[in-house]
C-alpha cells in the first residue's frame, strides 16, 4: 500500500537519473519498478526490478505489466516495443512517437528545420558517402565542423569536432557507421539548456537557463550553472524556443533542450533529451520543485511545480579518471562536506570507467562567481582512486 | 557496495523520523538496518529490515550485529541493551547515557537545575501521594499547573494542564502510574524549539530558533514556523541554553531541545529529545542541511553541515481525525501541490488513528505572514477520510 499515490511507476533504465527520480518521490511513497543491468545503480530502490536489456522487448513488457505507467531515462531503447504498448492503452510519457524522433538526431534537425526553429547549418549523408558529397560540405561554413552519429551517440560519444579539410570517408569510416549528420560549428560561443515541463493538459513551465562549460578534452559538461550569464532577452528567447520546440512534438514530459549561443547572440537549437537531463541536476538543491520531482508530476497528472531558483548554483559532474576501470574509491568528499551550500551525490557504480559519470555535486551560494570558485577548489580536492 | 560510504547505519524506530532519515541519505547510498514492526514507514527503504519490538533486547542486539553505527528515532526503546553494547564497543549515538537521563522527565528537570538552566518550578512524587504533598503543590504559582508521567509519555500523551484545585490522587490516579512531575505552567507565552547538532570532536551547531503554535484540543503542535518571531536577543539566548544543556549532557548527535518564552521574555527549558524531531522537519525544504542529514554527518563523523534557512517556512502536522481509524484515503493533496513552496510528506502508515501523525507539508514564502496563511489555506482542504 502505497498512500496518498497508489499508482506505480515503471522506469526504463536504473542508471543515476533513475536513482534520482525515485528520491524525488520517496516523500510520497510514489513505488517505482526498474528495468536495468544488475546493479544499475537505482536497483535496490526499485520495488520490483526486472534485470535485463534496455532493448529486450520481452523485458519492457514484463515492466509495463506491473506498472501503471512507463517513463525512461535513456533514450537507447526499444522504442517500437514502447509504441506498441502504447497502443494498447498503456500511460507512456513522452510518448514512444517523440522518442522514436529524438532517437534520430537526422530526423531532430528535420524537424527543427520544418519548424523554423533556428538551428545550425546541416546536411545528412552516408558515411559512405562522403567523398560524393563534398560540394554540399563546401556550403556549411566555418574551419572546423561537427560530425555525428544520427542513432546511438551518447555523452559525447558518436560526435566529433574536426578540422574540414580532414572530412573524408577514409578518416570518418572508423568511428562512425551508417546516416551522419554534418553541421556547422559554433564558434567561441556558449552551450545553454533550458528544462521544459510539460502537463496532459498542456500547462508548460521551464527552469530558467543554464549556461554549460564543457571540458574539450572529455567532450563532457566540466561545470554548469544557473542563472545563464545571458540578457534578459536571450534568456526569454531560449525559454520560447525550447517551448516551442516541445510543444510542436506534442511533448508531454520533462524535456532538456540544449542550444548554443554564438557571438553575434544568435540561438541555434542543437538537440533535446526526452528525459530528466544532466544540466538539470542542481534543481534538487536550488529550486522549490527539482526536474525529477516535476517528471513524476507529470507522470501522476498533478498539477506543475514551481521552477524559479532559490539560489545562484553550479553542477559539477565526478568523471571516472583516464587511467583507471574497476574497483575504486573516492577521496576529498570530506572536504566537499565542509563547504557551507554544497552537496554531495554519489550514483553508486559498482565500477569506475575512463569518463564514466559517477557522481555530481552543486554548490549554492549568494554569489555565483563565489559558487563557481567553491566548485573548483572542491573539483581539485575530489578524487577518484584505485582501492 | 556502497561507495564512497561503506558503513552502515542501524536505527531502532521505523517510523517517519527513520523514513525521512533514510531519504537524507540515499543521494549517498547510506546503507540503513531498521528495527520496527512490520509495516512501518521506513521498512522498505531498509537493507536489513528486523520485524520486533523497540524493547525486544535481543532484537536490538541482532540489529547492532548487522550495523557499524546505531542510532535511535525514538525514546521509548531499551536503553539498557544499548548500554550495554556500548561496553562492548559498538558506536551508539546520542549515548546510552543521555537517553537514561531523558528517557526519565523528572531526572531531565533535576539536571536542568542541577546545571542552573532556567527551567520551570516543579516537583516530583508518586501520583500516590499526591494529597500527602499539598503544601508542596502550594508553592508553585499560577492557576493551572502541568502534571507529566515521568516516563512514557509521547506526543501529548502523559501530559495533562490542569486547574490547580482538580490536583488530587482521585484525580489523577486513572490516568497516571507512578513517579509524576508537577510543574508550573507558563501562560501567555511562547513554545520554542531550538535543533541542536554536536560532533564526537565537540563541535556545535544550530539550527534557527523555530515557534510552535499548539492545537490544545489535540495537545499536538497544529503548526511551527521560522524563523521565530523573537527578538535578537531572544533567539540568541535560546540558542545558547540549548548548547549549553547538549554540552552538559556530552551529547553527541543531534538534540531538540524544546523551551518556553513567557510574556515577561523568560525562557524555559522544557525538555530535550535526542533525535530528529517533528520542530526540525522544515529544514529539508528550507536550509542547505536538513537535520537528518546533519544527522548521518554525525553518525559518519563527518563535517558539520551549514544550518542556516534559505527561506521562512511553516510546516503543519497532517493528523489523523478523531472520528476514523483504519484504512483511509487523503483528499486535497493536489491543492496542495498548486502552491508555489508547498511540499507534501507522507508517511506511508497503513492506518489512520485519531491524532496519529500521518505526515506534514512545508511551505516557503519570501514573507512569513504569506507561508503561513497558504498554509492554513492547505489545511483546510487537505483530509483524511474513509475509503
Amino acid at each position: 500500500m502505497s498512500k496518498p499515490i497508489e499508482k506505480s511507476i515503471g522506469i526504463v533504465g536504473g542508471g543515476q537519473l533513475g536513482k534520482m527520480l525515485v528520491e524525488s518521490a520517496q516523500k510520497w511513497n510514489v513505488r517505482f519498478n526498474i528495468l536495468d543491468a544488475k546493479g544499475s545503480p537505482a536497483a535496490r530502490y526499485a520495488e520490483a526490478f526486472i534485470e535485463g536489456s534496455l532493448t529486450d522487448v520481452d523485458r519492457i513488457k514484463e515492466l509495463a505489466s506491473v506498472s501503471d505507467i512507463i517513463t525512461y531515462e535513456i533514450e537507447h531503447i526499444d522504442a517500437e516495443a514502447l509504441l506498441q504498448l502504447s497502443k494498447e492503452g498503456k500511460r507512456i510519457v513522452p510518448s514512444p512517437e517523440i522518442l522514436l524522433t529524438i532517437q534520430d538526431k537526422g530526423k531532430q534537425k528535420d524537424f527543427y528545420k520544418e519548424l523554423g526553429l533556428p538551428t545550425t547549418k546541416y546536411i545528412l549523408l552516408d558515411v559512405n558517402d562522403i567523398d560524393l558529397r563534398k560540394e554540399d560540405i563546401e556550403k556549411l561554413s566555418g574551419n572546423r565542423l561537427v560530425v555525428k552519429s544520427c542513432t546511438g551517440g551518447y555523452d559525447g560519444k558518436g560526435v566529433l569536432i574536426i578540422e574540414r579539410e580532414l572530412i573524408s570517408k577514409k578518416h570518418l569510416s572508423a568511428q562512425f557507421k551508417g546516416r551522419i549528420l554534418i553541421e556547422e560549428c559554433v564558434e567561441n560561443g556558449k552551450e545553454l539548456s533550458v528544462i521544459v515541463a510539460r502537463d496532459d493538459a498542456g500547462h508548460v513551465v521551464t527552469y530558467p537557463v543554464v549556461e554549460m562549460v564543457f571540458d574539450p578534452s572529455k567532450n563532457l559538461v566540466d561545470y554548469l550553472f544557473a542563472p545563464a550569464r545571458v540578457s534578459k532577452i536571450i534568456e526569454e528567447e531560449a525559454r520560447r524556443i525550447s517551448i516551442e520546440a516541445v510543444k510542436h512534438l506534442d511533448g508531454v514530459g520533462l524535456f532538456a533542450v540544449e542550444l548554443f549561443l554564438d557571438d553575434q547572440e544568435n540561438l541555434f537549437i542543437n538537440e533535446i533529451a526526452p528525459r530528466p537531463h544532466n544540466s538539470g541536476h542542481h534543481t534538487i538543491e536550488a529550486c522549490n520543485t527539482s526536474q525529477y520531482e516535476q517528471l513524476v508530476r507529470i507522470l501522476l497528472e498533478y498539477p506543475l511545480g514551481n521552477t524559479s531558483l532559490h539560489s545562484p548554483v553550479v553542477m559539477t559532474n565526478i568523471i571516472g579518471p583516464p587511467e583507471l576501470s574497476g574497483d575504486y574509491k573516492l577521496i576529498g568528499h570530506e572536504d566537499l562536506l565542509k563547504v557551507p551550500g554544497a552537496s554531495l551525490h554519489w550514483y553508486n557504480k559498482i565500477e569506475t570507467r575512463p569518463g564514466r559519470k559517477m557522481g555530481h555535486f552543486t554548490v549554492l551560494n549568494s554569489s555565483l562567481e563565489k559558487a563557481i570558485d567553491q566548485a573548483h577548489l572542491i573539483q581539485d580536492k575530489l578524487k577518484i582512486v584505485p582501492v
